[in-house]
């Protein structure tokens, strides 16, 4: 199963991998079945929601900079990013998406964010594939 | 893999989808193995809770449109419906639960909700099943 | 499939079951494939985080407890463990972590918790694995 590298440049930050995970999940061979895209980091998220329009993205990230910025006066956790750590577990590491017919079964708005809560930093990514094999 | 249609009434709304699901296991053929239930859209999220006092689910909601109103004056997404993509990230857009002896195993208080945040619509969600086959 | 109990002391409380869910994979005999570790409760998660700094869950303990305390004059359940149904939902029910080379994929700093909210109570968690079995 492939793993992913991207390089993230914000502290905060969205990154759309929708198309490097489709051409791994084309690549696997499965042609039915279940595609878990995860990350193996411990701040910092995969998330699913709408990549048409940015300002989507810049309103979540500007809403969570107000509930959760990265400092608060009684995390403790000397990396002092314990506010990364919480985004990880809020937003979950992974996502699993169905496959159908060889392809990521995703809705018409939807793509698949490497959601980067501590940054910037490199990271990666993997894509595991399950499921009836292509005939 | 069956998609399934429902109708939602109110602009924020969790439906108890569990025996339609239920049902989708059952006719899948899957003995062992996950199942996936997947919504496609991006102002809409799946979710598990008590699905057996509604208080449960109002209270969820009350709070939430507290915490999180559909109107913030930050957000510039000019659909103005932010609030509910942020939503479908925070809950996620699916769950995935086991299946044992051919059918869900969920606990004994757990209903798979579908959770609408910018309702009323017409919505899908997706049951995919992979595992072992019945005997 | 194993179902594994364990025992929580406090009323929000993350427990490191890394080592118990590892040694149920390698029980499976899956080689590569996909874990499911799923609570079937309705006031607990399981998450995935940092194990190593124990004040890395500490933060986040200290945060929610701040954020969504468990009471709040607004919810009705009568139960009165609303803040515990909803944090069941907020950070989700069950994981799934990659299997390859018939272990957990998970990264160097990541370990998987059982997320008590409303304890101190006992409770359980299944470990379900789907993929190729192991040559």
């Amino acid at each position: 199963m492939p793993t992913l590298t991207l390089h993230t440049q914000k502290p905060r930050q969205w990154i759309d991998i929708t198309d490097d995970v489709a051409r791994a999940v084309r690549q696997s061979g499965v042609q039915d079945g279940l595609c878990l895209v995860f990350s193996p980091h411990t701040t910092a998220s995969v998330v699913l929601n709408e990549h048409w329009d940015p300002q989507v993205v810049d309103d979540v990230l500007r809403w969570l900079e107000q509930q959760l910025p990265a400092t608060w006066p009684h995390f403790r956790h000397l990396e002092g990013n314990s506010a990364a750590h919480l985004l990880c577990s809020w937003f979950g590491s992974a996502v699993t998406v169905p496959i159908a017919e060889g392809g990521l079964a995703l809705g018409r708005w939807q793509g698949i964010f490497f959601a980067e809560w501590d940054g910037p930093r490199t990271r990666q990514y993997r894509v595991d594939c399950v499921g009836t094999p292509r005939p």
